[in-house]
């Protein structure tokens, strides 16, 4: 089946829009979903495998800095705005500003899931066991995702379509682009699955790192602080390699660096490693 | 220069070694270090550059479930050892017991760091600021690692080769294998970097990535119940997909599966996913 997915603004940020429309945004309106779709024969206790099958995205984007929200958000208090435009067809990397960055490409679903069922009204912004807003990067081309089944007829949403992000999307935002998705979805019985998970058909970063990393490490006893330090030094060393402002640093880190945890054992320290793929100043 | 690094029990797991012989551990003679190295008009504030040129491995290596210690230290109670064996000049995959897989190899340094300068006597078991066992895979060959000076003559010391590790090194060990390491370490004046960072040649993972992955999620607000969820479900799910018993599985994680951060900013929940490279059991 197809879904026709607008951007996670539910198109508020066009083509037009500026830093100062991120202040006017209408939040009641964001992460617009497609669904649900009731999938006949489905019950708690069952899971849908999703096969996603392709893309059809729409050549332009945007990445923002939203006040208020994303990892350094203590430190990012101004509003700043990117919009990208790229080759639907190509996928070619996407140029980042004036900066002679380009970003390579690797579309995916950010919010994907099931209904849950916990009674209420559930905000769209957290992602849960039952999927929802995973921002998972490689909910990808050729990917399966497994999603528990809560309720009847599994009631399956999605959208927030993405160009591309690194793991973490530190900044709040990835390159949020409206296109197409086109998925098949399977109903398998009695899986008692426990949360969501995938697998993939082959490697998952070869379209990022031929020219290798540059790697910044947060250590520490608080696993959180050490993401925040391993970012921070990443954007700190991006200004100072390129050039580059710190937001624009965050940003780009959002869209394309990783998050990886280095050591979870070696107590009472952890490291935290964000991993900066070369070739986009190459 | 080239440093000879016994294995991280200073030769105590040896090929009669049994899961008897963890029992009898001397932990004062664990992760023993070479140096320290005294560089010439080494500085606090300055850095080490350090190239890692070579490793000349020794072709055997042993991974354990050493009680107490570990990211699920409270589910795997009972010692746990595997010797490997492995071919240490085409490092071609080290076979993993009777199931069948295959461990493809990636040797690196997993404790490198210089002295701090705090004083008093540090266990080498945390990593620091200053480096120490940051068991972070990617210090391998061809890779830059920049560590920060603390004191006069900077005092580097290193050891704990690993033959392979995943990002995380989940169930506290890696292959841990005795080999010998060439370097070169050059003096960077007045970098006042913050933290250890590196820089890679090229990709960090594709030895490992040609068939995908298995990926598992944990999810939730605290970062490392989720991290603790992730992997868990990952043990689930080897040992459905292969038949091995669950601290089979868990080793096996801990020498060739990736922690990863997949969202850290759709409040209140983390994404914690952990990647297992199918190719191991193809």
């Amino acid at each position: 089946m197809c879904f026709e997915c607008a951007d996670a603004s539910g198109g508020q940020i066009d083509a037009t829009a500026t830093a100062q429309t991120l202040a006017a945004l209408d939040f009641e309106r964001i992460n617009p979903l497609n669904g649900p779709v009731y999938v006949e024969g489905a019950e708690p206790g069952d899971a849908l495998k999703i096969t996603i099958n392709r893309f059809y995205p729409s050549g332009q984007g945007w990445t923002a800095n939203i006040p208020g929200f994303g990892l350094l958000a203590d430190q990012f208090r101004e509003p700043s705005l990117y919009l990208w435009r790229y080759d639907p067809v190509t996928l070619g990397p996407a140029l980042f500003g004036h900066q002679g960055a380009r970003v390579p490409l690797k579309p995916f679903i950010g919010t994907i899931g099931v209904a849950s069922a916990e009674p209420g009204l559930h905000s769209v912004v957290p992602p849960r066991r039952v999927g929802g807003n995973m921002d998972l990067r490689d909910v990808a081309m050729g990917s399966v995702l497994y999603l528990p089944v809560e309720v009847e007829g599994a009631l399956l949403s999605l959208g927030d379509t993405h160009a591309a992000q690194g793991d973490g999307e530190v900044c709040g935002t990835a390159i949020e682009s409206a296109m197409n998705v086109e998925i098949h979805v399977e109903l398998l019985k009695h899986t008692f699955l426990s949360a969501p998970r995938l697998t993939t058909p082959g490697p998952v970063t070869c379209h990022l790192d031929r020219a290798g990393y540059e790697v910044t490490t947060g250590i520490g006893p608080d696993l959180l602080q050490a993401v925040r330090a391993s970012v921070s030094y990443m954007i700190d060393l991006l200004c100072r390699l390129y050039q580059i402002s710190a937001v624009n640093a965050y940003m780009l880190c959002s869209v394309c660096g990783d998050l990886r945890i280095s050591e979870i054992v070696d107590m009472p320290n952890f490291i935290v490693s964000f991993y900066f793929p070369r070739i986009v100043f190459h």
